[in-house]
């Protein structure tokens, strides 16, 4: 049984004027982190620039537009939040650049680990140059990914804020290894609990999302109190975009993902659909299950019985309402973070969850 | 032909007082380091923790002697170079621990790439808990690398040169991974000039200790010349040690490397012995060794081969030549830099040269 395939459409982020482009806004910074690899070994800069989105797979300039660079919510996430705590939307750039560049070192390495051969309808860096040296365009590109945080000082931001911001930064993305580790850990286990799962994805996803609007409310000019309101905000949209992201896995058409049909089964993937339908299943499911996940990959008919007993269980109903429920709770911590009154950031950062809340349809 | 192994002394560390025990600056700020590892996810502070020495293969607490920890040169070499720049030894602690976690993350990372099983005389990350795990443990290492450098702060260092340092800590990472990327692309090609090697190791090895001299120098109180004729002094140190490094990846024992005896021959390592013999050599050489490593690995009867070619050729006597040139480089360059006179560290660190320079007899 095919379920009907969930809908191409990306949250749009151009609502409220006055907020610039955020694509914008990153260029400079994703453009100066990215010619600090342009040294003697162009293979390094290009892994990195291919992976970005900039390059074709024969290494020449790909014109924007022609390739997909992915959703860049948590940039655009941190220069909102930014603005929304009353900043002024560039002040958090550099900032957004730093998550767009981190996020994408830990695709080049998830793809690895996962063993991905594609990413954003391209071959992956490691399925193309090897497993080595996609190593090494993740391992540089993390470097690079904190060259922006040394562009806050020259924007106005205090030396011991960016301190500050950047410790945390390195701290944030300790927790973003945890998840990929206990993430890892999973795979081939049943006794995976969807309580541990979601414990799991609050490192490896929603820590960034939670860190992005942190840091730029802080950057923005938010007290301490209001940052860990957005820092609520981030957490509960970081959650609800991965539980969403799942989904896309298991009932996501390839043309609209990037990625094969219900891959996330066939690679054994212990993502929420799974470990609920585990949960709920008697005796004689579980067991069936057992039996179709001792092999990997598994075959194209266990994809297919996995996916009619998700169907029999309803489970992507509840997925859904699990998605539904975060995205609720990120708005009311949303709306208690930012300024009240005219607020277009804010507005914005709504309109973004709302995007992300009804693209099941 | 077997080579005489060479001697196992590492170079002392111990000579003039009052300089405080390099092992007993660094902990405090490696503990805090690893720390920041140790959230939910036991087995990632384990395996960083086991490749640091730490920890035995079981996870157990390893006692300080029982295993290698390595020769925590660069470290040395950093808190040194801020003593005989003229600051407190204790000073230049925090990056010293930076160093020493940086480069335990690159290796950890290298031996996936180089497919190397052993470590210091243990198995290697990779090859106790797997590839993809193995990426976890280097990420993790080299977040947690940055941590002791926000410490710097504290111990009385202005936050913009802290940024400054922390920014060009970023960059020489960089520089590490283009080093790295050019030593995985030389495998398997014949036609890497002598040149070529010294470019790729001014990047993989040579950068690290450069850095830490410079870093070291300016938060020890060195102007901009000075620490740039401290650099100079790191940049020979560095690619000296590297050099003899090579050598000891051909004729280093067991026993003292921890590596499989002419381990780097096997694996058709490009190191610069090996380019030196292909330089020099005859048509018929030429063809004999391209013949030879045309097998991968290679197998005992052509690495036996290869280190008669080698004898033949004189080639471990220039590269040894080659190691004391850029030694006394490393000399002239140290005394030029650090304040003349009564100087304790910079004595130290001439003994370190010394150490590094001896070791083959």
């Amino acid at each position: 049984m095919v379920t009907t395939p969930i809908r191409a459409s990306s949250p749009t982020l151009a609502a409220a004027e006055p907020l610039p482009d955020i694509d914008t806004l990153l260029e400079p910074y994703l453009r100066e982190a990215v010619r600090a690899l342009e040294g003697d070994v162009p293979l390094l800069a290009g892994m990195v620039r291919y992976h970005l989105g900039q390059l074709d797979g024969e290494l020449a300039p790909a014109p924007p537009g022609t390739v997909d660079r992915g959703k860049r919510i948590r940039p655009a996430v941190a220069i909102l939040a930014g603005a929304a705590a009353g900043g002024d939307p560039a002040t958090a750039a550099p900032l957004a650049a730093a998550l767009e560049l981190l996020h994408n070192f830990t695709l080049i390495h998830d793809d690895i680990q996962d063993e991905s051969p594609t990413r954003r309808h391209r071959p992956t860096v490691w399925y193309r140059w090897g497993v080595g040296q996609a190593i090494n365009a993740g391992d540089a590109l993390f470097a690079a990914a904190h060259l922006p945080l040394y562009r806050l000082v020259e924007r106005g931001s205090a030396p011991r804020l960016v301190l500050r911001l950047i410790e945390a930064f390195d701290r944030m993305a300790i927790a973003i290894v945890e998840g990929q580790t206990l993430d890892l850990g999973f795979e081939g286990r049943a006794d995976v609990t969807p309580d541990a799962y979601l414990r799991m994805i609050a490192g490896k996803t929603a820590a960034i999302v939670r860190f992005a609007t942190w840091a730029g409310a802080l950057l923005g000019g938010a007290d301490e109190a209001a940052a860990e309101r957005f820092a609520a905000f981030g957490l509960a949209l970081g959650l609800g975009f991965q539980v969403r992201d799942d989904a896309l896995g298991i009932w996501g058409a390839t043309e609209v993902t990037g990625k094969a049909a219900a891959d996330d089964i066939r690679r054994r993937k212990q993502s929420l659909p799974i470990l609920l339908l585990r949960e709920r299943a008697d005796t004689a499911t579980r067991a069936e299950l057992a039996a179709i996940y001792g092999a990997s990959p598994i075959d194209p008919a266990g994809v297919a019985r996995v996916l009619d007993l998700l169907a029999m269980a309803g489970i992507r109903e509840e997925v859904d309402a699990r998605v539904d429920a975060l995205h609720d709770e990120a708005r009311v911590a949303l709306l208690a973070a930012a300024r009240p009154g005219a607020n277009p950031a804010r507005d914005r950062l709504l309109a973004l969850v709302e995007g992300l809340a009804t693209r099941s349809s």
